[in-house]
């Protein structure tokens, strides 16, 4: 069996979400793909990166219960940057790539 | 041979389908691409991956023979936000990413 | 060397293909890409994913010649959902969405 | 050091290339991306799919020099099928998917 | 449990991040998706790519902690090529893909 | 800590560069995204594979700094065919699919 703990810098993907996240319960996380500059755009696909793993493990206790660990796993890193990808081509798309 | 099991994030994923999945023999479970709102939209991708997983791995008593497990494989979490990405790309597409 | 033999997951995935996967050398197993409704469209988007895998590894024997094995690797199950949701993205495309 | 030998999945993709892959010095093995049939479309993304294998790898005793093994790896087998997602949705649009 | 470290080859990706990115507070590091050039395209592809590793992993000290190794991981070479890209064809959208 | 080396598939990609990307400080690599054929194109969705990797990983003894290993990744091999894919996806974007 091999598994991989919650690695710091899963964490600070989990961990760092906005308040929005956190509730999750009131208002709307997700009113519109629209922001001002591709910067925001930038942002919000991070924001949506970290959702889709919040999503699946809601579990506050099981995200924290991890080992301290200076090394982080490169791999991790990289498809994260991956995921974010993903959804900044969709966010730039809605918003007609800000174009000027 | 290498096997993971089904960590709790996979369970999360898979067994939190909703009614509409569970019996899956009833009225469609994908009647429309169309929603009211991006999170509407995200919630449809999040479904979309879940179906995805149950469709190929139906053995619910295969999803549940897992072992409790406190540590979580941050990469399955990293790759399920991304099979989310794709969905959620098809999903706001079809929604005119919601244009105001 | 690192092999994981073929699990109930993936066989799942490759055996349960439809007859027209099967025998492969009569009709077309892909005379059109439009389906009546999203869910069939889903469908297909899974029938494409097995091909995909039937195609690369046609010996039947080398698909079943695996041991029964309880656990299943749910890392396979996340990378089949997303291949599932390319297909579909295409699927969809080719239905305008099934734009209402 | 991790080291995965060339299973008989890959020898499988890499090795039924067509025989315009085979001399690959004469004519274009990519002439056009226009085919008859959503079929045909399948077939020459499975054909491009190989391609960018044996691109990478054009030793073909490389290819060769791996043991009969009777087990192949699933993981390969679905990321092979992404891979032929991939291409068969550029495909598809320069098909305008088939459209009727 | 499995880490790994650091690679120079992440190193490199994460550390030669332009200036803008190094301050990060004051202006934007990513004002426009116009490019003049597919190359400057593939460069800010590139930027992004690093970004999204940047902003997951943030401290610095965690980058550097890693042991000097002169072997690289040609699995997370290929994987950062993959994401540039899907940063690339963001931008290459972006610019109606330099037409001529 | 698990280290691959590098691999002679990821060799032949990383070094069989164009002369273009030798340099890389003269002329540019990428003037255009626009090929006479959809082979031109498949073979410039190549170089930009190659790109990503040297563009990474600039060191060429690291790239050199590898034990002969008449093993390959098949893995490796099958993603380095799915990053092709995503640059030929543009690519072919950029030229309309060559349509006739």
């Amino acid at each position: 069996m091999k598994n991989r703990i919650l690695t710091p810098a899963l964490l600070a993907l989990a961990l760092t979400a906005t308040p929005a996240l956190a509730q999750d319960s009131g208002d709307s996380w997700l009113p519109s793909l629209l922001t001002e500059t591709p910067q925001e755009g930038f942002d919000l696909a991070v924001t949506m990166a970290r959702k889709g793993v919040t999503t699946t493990q809601g579990d506050k206790d099981v995200l924290f219960a991890v080992r301290p660990n200076y090394a982080s796993d490169p791999q991790s890193l990289i498809d994260v940057s991956g995921v974010i990808a993903m959804y900044f081509a969709t966010v730039a798309q809605a918003n007609d790539h800000w174009e000027e």
